[in-house]
Formats: structure tokens, sequence, C-alpha cells
């Protein structure tokens, strides 16, 4: 029964295989004809598999009103089903030496496992069985709401730099529902009943709304014929379920987010930009938005690094990140921990000025050059666990990419140009339309 | 057909009678079978009749995904019938010599005609036939839809004020409608067609859901006679439409949204609090906050204009107003007009510092006197205009308060006290929960 909200702030790039092209050649690609899409990738340097169930449906397909359904669901599937009791599923995981986690986020959930390649069959019954069976009871329910409510209450309400990235991407996001936080709000989820659950439950877990991952030392087609026998045999819908979002209107005004409290030790400043997603940019500009986000931010040698904290000591920390796993336009972050007896308006503005080089001075071939290398390199060592290679499909065939767009990657990102760069400096990095948060300690209230 | 869009920001109190208890006690309140309320407010002055007929659904109850239906259907609420064409009711109007409105705000929209009251009864029966029979062809409803995208563009793409306004709106409402523009979002306006015109106009405009007002030199048993043989015969529905909005979660942050365009010529400063309205505040609470708001910014002698425009000259100009009529939660909004050379950050401080002195110091009992005395004259001098005062009903009607509401509304000012101001200012006025909007030229973006 562990259970966990994804971290809707890390940084997740597609993956990318190694020798890219063998890789994905390797890695097989059916459809049941229920829908169930199953995808197989090939490790066969330990007798593990990893099994996942990723479900196209996260809090941003939360019905209004109903904020926090996705990720509450996620804690009952837990729960037994018509045919195994509460328990029985995490107990059997555990004694066959395995591990399980789900996660919702905002545009999926997913189930997944870690187990002994000779348990797969075993596991894809269970989570099968979990895929039309589901069993509540308000017995379980009401409990399960609590323990949903008290995380809340623990991660977010209780904790005011939590509190702040909630008013940050409220502000950032006016109508579309990224606006809106992966748990709910606390007083949409405290009206949260087996009903809503069991409705949301019927409209998106179906084999047509599902991918299935299995990545370790299988063979395709015995994947596929386990899967025949467990998932297959779960009738398909008459009509897909559909996500169905408000857009976005245009932003034109910068919003300045400022949350003080007396629980505040240390002030933080971050900012965040409305761009485009791999999903929703033109072609070749989410690889642009990931290489300006790692020169601007990626560790030591990135720009606001050098800048704020090693030269103009501004800054005790300082970074970026590009969301851009999303099926809907995304988030860039910046990011910065200012140096003691700094404000955040000083910090403010010396960010100002280190994204105002990228826009207007030429970039540097050299520092684009390190920076291209490191992201595909990163991609290539995280390959080397299996559970992220898997992560890495599961996440962008759910939002809505395809095992080619992960494949080719690398070699996208191979052609990005400095003015590329630039170009996407330019166009994305206009404060006009960002959010400014700031976190203040009680007597510095803005 | 004349048709506009309320202002949402223009300051509106219930209206109280003159004598009060005399005025109350004359005015009539019939249901009829089918659910309709009927009002009668006499006024023997003139030989005039004005006729309303408020619907309960705004802005605030559009569809998600379809903001900007209620306005639009109001348009098409001009495009004929199965019995009468397009025209032919505002042409009659205008040939009888009377004048008619329509108006769309977040929680309702209402139709007015004003007319020689020998006409009343054709009023009615044009009314009523309009509530049941529109008539609505793609060919009438596509070009009026290009009318509303053109007021849109007109009003708020085209002009930076009205932009700032409903960026600051969208972002004091995270969650609830009313952080939506009335109009709608342009993306939404654009898919908005015949259908969903009709699923709307079916939804809400039934007898249950709507208040007929008529005000003039009329007898009770007259009106209700004719509204029984006009409105009627509409049929009631199975069940009556409902409201059905998602609440605000808690602010903990204030919120800066600073917009700079270069057609601004005069920058300004407002400021918004979530407060609650006649509707969801406690007893007294209301007129609190309608006399904090007049004695803080309510003309030359009130403190913001005193303090800022006379005595500080950071400003030209300064003023507030409080929202009280609304379903629910509300806004007190503050606004100043810097002086030349007095940045938008010191006029926020001298802002603040106002504010403060609210909180902090105790009220000058003169200027509360003043304040309330002014504020009930006021709603005793409007009463004069036929027109308001039946607008003043039919608006507290529709969200949600009683005739005696209204008539009490002077008694329960006079009760306000100091320490009811105190306490308003310090649960109300609190910057953490309040969005602030700075306009500002192109060359001086924030």
């Amino acid at each position: 029964m562990s259970s966990s909200t994804a971290s809707p702030t890390a940084p997740h790039k597609p993956g990318a295989a190694g020798d890219s092209a063998d890789a994905s050649a390797n890695i097989s690609n059916f459809k049941l004809d229920n829908g169930l899409e199953v995808v197989v990738i090939p490790d066969a340097r330990t007798p593990v598999v990893t099994h996942m169930v990723w479900y196209k449906n996260g809090s941003a397909d939360d019905p209004i009103g109903k904020s926090g359904i996705a990720h509450f669901l996620e804690h009952l599937m837990f729960k037994g089903t018509k045919n195994h009791p509460q328990g029985e599923f995490s107990d059997l995981v555990a004694e066959l030496g395995g591990q399980e986690n789900a996660f919702t986020s905002y545009d999926y959930t997913a189930y997944f496992q870690r187990i002994g390649k000779e348990h797969l069959e075993t596991l894809m019954a269970f989570e099968a069985d979990r895929m039309a069976n589901l069993l509540l009871t308000d017995e379980v329910v009401s409990p399960e709401r609590d323990v949903v409510l008290e995380e809340r209450r623990m991660r977010t309400d209780n904790d005011p730099s939590a509190q702040l990235d909630e008013a940050v991407q409220a502000a950032l996001f006016a109508h579309h529902p990224y606006g809106t936080p992966i748990i709910g709000w606390l007083h949409e989820i405290e009206t949260l009943n087996r009903e809503d659950a069991l409705d949301y439950y019927r409209r998106f877990y179906t084999p047509e709304n599902a991918t299935l991952i299995v990545a370790g030392d299988v063979e395709a087609e015995d994947v596929l014929r386990l899967a025949k026998e467990t998932y297959g045999k779960i009738p398909a819908r008459a009509e897909p379920p559909r996500r169905n979002r408000t857009k976005e209107p245009p932003h034109r005004a910068h919003r300045l987010v400022s949350l003080s409290d007396e629980k505040v030790e240390q002030p933080a400043h971050e900012r965040v930009f409305l761009v485009p997603s791999y999903k929703t940019a033109a072609p070749g500009e989410a690889e642009a938005l990931e290489t300006l986000a790692h020169m601007l931010g990626g560790g030591a040698t990135s720009a606001l690094y050098e800048t704020l904290v090693v030269e103009e000591k501004f800054a005790v920390g300082a970074g970026a990140y590009y969301l851009g796993s999303a099926v809907d336009d995304t988030r860039l972050w910046v990011y910065a921990t200012p140096a003691p007896d700094v404000s955040l308006e000083e910090l403010d503005r010396a960010i100002d000025g280190v994204i105002r080089g990228f826009i207007e001075q030429p970039i540097d071939e050299d520092h684009l050059r390190r920076a291209k290398t490191r992201l595909v390199a990163d991609a290539i060592y995280a390959q080397d666990s299996q559970a992220s290679l898997a992560r890495w499909y599961g996440e962008a065939l759910a939002t809505g990419l395809t095992i080619e767009d992960v494949a080719a990657w690398p070699e996208r990102m191979e052609a990005v140009t400095a003015a590329d760069v630039t170009a996407a400096a330019r166009k994305w990095l206009d404060k006009r339309r960002a959010v400014t948060g700031f976190l203040l300690p009680a007597d510095e209230e803005a």
C-alpha cells in the first residue's frame, strides 16, 4: 500500500536509448483488441521485471468541483477487488520480494511493481483484476479520505513553501486545470465519496485508456501472450474516455505572488514561465527549451549559478528546469535562494539580468555544446535503471508522444542550434506572461 | 436591440424605502403557480411603468468551457420568437415611446423596459413570449457571435486597463467563477453555437428562475392578473434550475499583477480584497464593510482621498467601493491614480498606511456618523428614480436576499458601530489574501 503523489515539479525529460536506433528497434509495441497498448522493453542484465500500468488521466482530468479524485482513487486502488480482498496484492508482492508504488500526476496515474521475472504472470493477473473489479465500500472510502486530507495538511497546508507553489501555479493557470493542485483543494477532497470514486474509475480505468509497460529479461511474445490472457479479457468500452480540458486565455500581465509566514526561515524566489510542452511545441521548440533551461540553471556551470552564486554572491543556490512531459502547455521554472542580506527584489533584478543575457546576447557555443552533451548523456545513464527506462516510455506515451518520439530525442537534441535557444528565450521567457513567487519570513511581509 | 453588459464594478447597494417601513409595506409580492415571483412597487408620480424580468443566472453560472454564454444569450434574446420575428418587440417599444435594455452580470441577467402604463400588458405578453418561445437559427447566431467577439476586442483586448482588471480578478479567484470575465474568454466565445445557447436557455429561462418586477402607477391586483394571463401560461419545470459553482480555496499569498502597455498614458493602482457579500456575510458584517468602504474611499472626505490626494499629494484620485450584491464571496476595491513622479510602489505603501489606520487606530465617530448618514441618504435619493428602485429590488432578490432585507437595510446601517468597522477592517483588509494591480506605461515595465 505504498501510494504516493508524484512530485509535480520533478524534471522529467523523455528518455533516449543508448544506441538510440538499436534500442528503439528492440522495443515491441502491440495493441490488444480491447485497446490496451502493450510496450515491451528488453533488458536482460538481471532476472527482474518492471511492470507498469499507465492510465491517461491525471489531476487535470478531475471533474470540476471534484479536484483530488484522480489521486484519491489511486489510494483506493489498494483497497481490494471482487476477487482479492484488501491487502492481498500488496502482501503478495512483498512476500515475493518485490516492490510496488503508484503515483498521480497532472496527466496520468500509474501503478508500478518490480519483481523476479518468474512472477510477472501473477502481477499481470492481479493488476488486470484491479483494472476491472475494484470493490469499494464506505467503510474503506471514508478513512482513506481522512488519510488524504492528512497528507494534504502535512505536505501543503503546513508548509509555506508548498503553499506558495500552489498559489503560484493557481496564478499561472487562470483557467486550465494545471492550476489546481494534484492532491486537490481541501474543501473539495472533503466531499469526495464512494460514488465519485466509482464514477471516475468507470470512466477512466479501461483498457483503451491504459498503457502496459514491461521492461526486463522477457520475450515480447511471452508478454503479449500473458497480456492477452489477463488484460485481454477485459471488455473494451463503446467509447474510449476523453480528456476534456479548458484552455488558458492569453496572458499579458506579470503576477508576483508573495507569501510570508512565521515558519519561513530561508526566503526563496521562483519564477514560472508558461511554455509549450513536447506535445504542444512546434518542431524543435521543446528541445530548445530543454537546452535553454539547462544552460540557464542546470547545475554549477549554468548561467544562473555562475552569475548569482559564484560571481555576484546574490544567491546561495539557483537553478532552472523545464517540465516538458505534459499534454498541454507547461512550465519552465527558474528559482534561487538569496544570500543573507540580499532582498528578494535585488535577487529578482539579478535573475532578470541573467535571463536578458540569453535574450539579447549571442549564445556561447561551447556552453551550448556542453549542455546538449550533458542532457543526452544524462538520459543515457538513466537508462541504466530498468525502472527509469520504463518510466520514461510510460510518461511519454501517457502524454501523447510515441515510442519513435522518445527514440529520436537525442537526435533532435543534437540538432538544437544557438539560434534556436535564442529564439526560445525571446519568445517564451517573457516576464509579462510569467508568475514570480516570493517566500518571506513573517516580519518581511511584502 | 440595445443590449449591454452591466459594469461588473459599479457599486450597487440594496436600496431602501424613504419611510422604510411604509414603502416596504406598499410593495406586493406574489408567487405564481409556475414559480414566477412577482413584485409590484407602487409609484404614482408619473403615468409610467418600469417592467423588468430578472433571471437568477449570470456569467458565474456559465458551464465550464462555455464562458460568455449567459451574455451571448442575452444578445440572442433580441432575435425573435416563434410568434414575433426579430425586431418586432424592440420596434414596438420604440414606437410606443418606450425604452428598453438588458444586462448580464455575474449572478443574474435582466431585461428591462420603461413605457406608458397603458402599454404594460403588451410588454408583459411580449416578454413572456420571449421566456418560452425563443427561436434561434444559425443565420442569426453566427453574426451575433461576431458582434460579441468585437465587443470583447473593443472593450477588453484593446484596453490595457480592462486587461488588468481581468487579470486581477482571475488572480483573486483561483477557482470560483467570478474569476472569469462576464463576457467570457475569447477562445471560448468563438466556440459558442446555437445548440449551446438553446441548452442554456432551456436550463435557465424558466418561470421558477425568474423574478418579475413592475414599478409604477399600477395596482398590484392588476399586475397579478396580467402576470397570470401572460407569464402564468408558461409551464413550470419538473426541477427548477440550480446554481452549481465551485468554491474558492483559502488564500494565504498576496498577488501583485503588473500590466505594462504602450497604450497606457496614466499609471493606475488597484487593490482587491476578497470579502463576504450581503448574502454570505455574518449579520451586520456586510453593512460594516459598506461603511468601511465609504469611509475609506467614498468621495472627497474619505480617508484615501484626504490623505493621498489632499495631504500627501501622492495621488490625483483615490477611492474604494464594496460590491455587496453577490451570491458568493465578493470584492472590496481600493484604487488610486498616482500624481506625476510618484511611483506605484510609493503609492502602494501610502495606501497600506491609510488601511493600517483603520486597523490600528480608533474610528473617528464623526466620520462614521457622516458616512452612515450619507449612505442611507444616497439610497433614499436614488429611489426618486423608478428604474433604480426597481433595479435595487431586482438585484437583491436575484442575489438571494428578500424584500424585507432591502427594506430593513437603513436600520441595519444605522446599527453599524465603530467597533464593527474596526473588526471588518481587521478581518477582511488582510493584504495576504488580496490582489494588487499595477497599470504601467510600456517603458516602466515592472
